[in-house]
């Protein structure tokens, strides 16, 4: 299962009680912070969220909507005495700007704090029973959207075939793992006999800031949910281009024609005070779509 | 009169709904920001202050806690189309990390960004009508207080000694200018015969982080009202001592050794979820003294 949990969902300036992006990814067991605008850590607070359980941030771009509350969350963890270690994925020079603060007060982490510094699109991170890789999207500067994918290990028992061989339950959780058995008399029952491939794991994108661009579509394509920005209701596409930002009815084809099952919108313009209207002209193309509103986890 | 809003009354670690440092101060017209935490732009917002409205910013130190806000608060006034100088007082490296952040996101302002580096104590800013000056306080890193002082330069009419000598009306502005008045059969009326003296401006002094130094007490001498940090309560003086911070009744001490009208107490450690206490203490060595609280205004 992943949790995606909106921490900020406006875009550039803070307004109407909206915050600069940040959302929180759970992917089997792992916390992970994608993006970190200025307030983060207080949003986390706010939704009561322990800051020291992130192992994993990254950040898309440098805008600073995306990333200037980072120095201060890796500030108040080194303060709160967090001892995990802490992996920054970013584009250069993320990794200066960060060291070259922490340098000037004197911080000592008590916890070992590595860059992996982002140069092209590709896998980025492997976990145990996950994947994260990123892919350009078409923005002012280097920028990039990130794809979050269970990996699903465990095949799935085919319990009839199970009982037929007369497999014991103590065996089952090789099985699970592809194992082949053994009989007491020395036969050999080939696992594939026996189980189910693994399902497929979910997989959530979050497309980071972007224009319109078709070429996104295979990184995200299928994908079980994606987060899409909608800077602009649909009647100002041309400021949309301009600023390298899309509208909501362009996320809303992204999503149609990459096959997503379901498309997050965010990164609303502080021109906007009222967000119905953003969900309204999606859904005219694409039904599925729902508003990333703060505070709250959204389930693939 | 000088009016100080607290926007960040906490130390280090955002907690119980409180934030790191910074301070709104309005004298005479004129608005000055003193620190800039992570999240003062968005405390700003939620107590409907303009961003707007402040020309002149002053960084006491460069621990996170005091300045981690101020790029973002930069950059959106440029998003918002800010047309007013700014001007920046704070030490150096301060300039570096924020040009360096700015030029990284391809950020123009559309306004004039000036720095000015502090290298010592002394005079730093003369308006119209208020003076800022800064005094180093003793802290873990290079660190200033400042003094705000309005400057009142009008004389005040003897009304007694005008009516007598004549005066019309229309030259009350220039008595309180200071200018001599010569009657129509040509007889000098000397302005210091018709005026008092200016009244003495009202004084505001922010001491910033520091340890319990008595070296500040003549930079604040007789102030109105004093900001001294009161990071732990008495019973934690040795801690206090080790990082460079100080406890409430040392706050007080100063206060009272230095004849100040009024002490005003923040930075408090995030190990504490109640202040009543910081008070109390306070109150026994030093009266009129009050909390800090975010959202409030303090006249002087």
């Amino acid at each position: 299962m992943i949790a995606v949990t909106i921490l900020g969902n406006n875009s550039a300036v803070p307004a109407f009680d909206r915050h600069p992006t940040s959302q929180l990814i759970t992917i089997n067991g792992t916390t992970i912070l994608v993006d970190c605008g200025e307030g983060t850590q207080i949003q986390m607070m706010r939704y009561k969220i322990r800051r020291a359980k992130i192992s994993h941030i990254f950040i898309s771009h440098l805008h600073g909507d995306h990333y200037f509350g980072l120095v201060g969350l890796i500030s108040s963890l080194g303060l709160l005495n967090h001892l995990q270690e802490l992996h920054v994925f970013g584009p250069s020079p993320l990794q200066e700007i960060i060291e070259l603060q922490l340098k000037l007060s004197n911080t000592i982490l008590p916890f070992q704090l590595y860059f992996h510094t982002i140069v092209k699109e590709g896998l980025l991170l492997v976990g145990s029973n996950y994947e994260v890789s990123c892919f350009n999207t078409n923005h002012r500067i280097e920028c990039y959207g990130f794809v979050f994918c269970e990996k699903k290990k465990n095949r799935k028992l085919n319990l009839e075939k199970i009982k037929e061989f007369e497999i014991p339950t103590s065996f089952y959780k090789k099985l699970e793992e592809g194992i082949d058995y053994t009989t007491k008399d020395n036969r050999l029952i080939k696992n594939s006999d026996v189980t189910f491939p693994p399902t497929k794991g979910k997989t959530y994108a979050y497309c980071a800031d972007t224009k319109y661009d078709e070429a996104i579509i295979p990184f995200v394509h299928g994908a079980d949910m994606i987060y899409h920005e909608t800077t602009y209701l649909d009647n100002l596409k041309e400021r949309a281009e301009l600023r390298f930002h899309s509208t909501s009815k362009q996320a809303a084809w992204i999503a149609k024609k990459a096959c997503v099952k379901k498309l997050l919108i965010g990164h609303f313009s502080s021109k906007y005070a009222e967000l119905d209207e953003f969900e309204k002209e999606c859904k005219e193309v694409f039904e599925n779509t729902a508003i990333a509103q703060e505070g709250v986890s959204y389930y693939v």
